[in-house]
């Protein structure tokens, strides 16, 4: 059966890869599962037939026959799930490992990296904005350094690369405007060899084409 | 084999039962499962020897044989998976949707909470602190709103209790004191819910005896 995601009609980082689809699309592509997508638009998003799908009127939401999912985190977990060893290693250990990264990826990196972007987007006016930057930033740095100590010279975060990999590249990438990120060479080597890999490209392509209104050929 | 798990040795919340090492107690309480506590100070929770097990320097971590696990998203899920039927449905779309429910607590509701906290505790001395706080506690408000929508009149968020709503549930908490839980009733209720669980009784008897410095008895 072939799900079906949502995403932005118009994305607000104008295709840069940076919204949620992303890492859903990737992990399709990792595992090579075919999926359709449906565009929505803001307007569209916050509607009661939007928000039957996802209660945050956010996207992207996972449909697959009778199964409604939101949640990015929870959509590449259920991917993942769905293609034994792909993304998820078969040793037991090894899978609740990579399982913990996405949580570290999601619930302790990504949130000041979050707040760095409230911050710009709704608090760029204020009055106290450039004092509070450097401490949002500084938040940021707290964690990065203690990802850079732990990653050392690895490839990717423990073993093979998993969905714990891809969602924190995922997550890293909001960063690389911000400049942080070079502030941590093997993070952003790490990064580096996360979008190398061709699913990421074919997901990258794949978004960038609903941005710029040009299919993809070929 | 029975798992260690570790804590504060002294909360910041002196007992209130908001560390995160309060859902990972829940859990093994939920299935039934006896567990060590290892006590780490602050000071120690900084040292290598502890971020060999947790390369953020928090508690809790989760140890198992040779397992070992950080963040407690993931040591709640894992203590779910390993214990079936208990915290997560056996169907498997309805477990699908649980998942669901624990990523959207930690990555979409705790996010505004943990900025109120991280507002109030580093930046309570700012110049801009009563004009920001409001701004925090409206992106607070807006997703409560929509989870008090999507909740409606049900007892849980999909069907019978799971790890979803343990970790929703132990996420509200962090707001009590704020008042906001307050306007919203339904979710007022579910979190009160939750707390009468005789599993979050003895979790929470538990953390707090740390604090006091009373074993339990009985």
């Amino acid at each position: 059966m072939t799900p079906t995601i949502t995403v932005f009609e118009r994305s607000p980082d104008r295709g840069r890869g940076l919204a949620r689809d992303m890492r859903v699309r990737w992990a399709l592509e990792e595992v090579g599962q075919p999926y359709e997508v449906r565009l929505v638009s803001f307007g569209a998003m916050k509607e009661p037939a939007h928000r039957a799908l996802h209660p945050f009127g956010q996207i992207p939401t996972y449909e697959e026959g009778d199964l409604v999912l939101f949640e990015s985190g929870a959509i590449v977990f259920h991917i993942a799930e769905r293609h034994a060893g792909r993304l998820l290693p078969d040793d037991a250990n090894a899978r609740a490992r990579a399982i913990t990264w996405m949580f570290a990826a999601l619930n302790t990196v990504e949130p000041p990296i979050l707040d760095l972007q409230t911050t710009r987007f709704l608090e760029g006016d204020k009055t106290w904005f450039a004092q509070r930057l450097p401490m949002v930033e500084d938040r940021i740095r707290d964690r990065l350094g203690e990802l850079s100590g732990r990653l050392g010279d690895a490839d990717w975060l423990d073993g093979a690369f998993s969905a714990g990999d891809l969602m924190m590249v995922a997550v890293l990438l909001r960063l690389k405007a911000s400049g942080i990120l070079d502030e941590y060479p093997n993070l952003s080597a790490y990064v580096a060899r996360g979008t190398v890999r061709p699913a990421y490209k074919r997901a990258f392509d794949a978004q960038l084409a609903v941005f710029t209104g040009k299919p993809l050929t070929g």
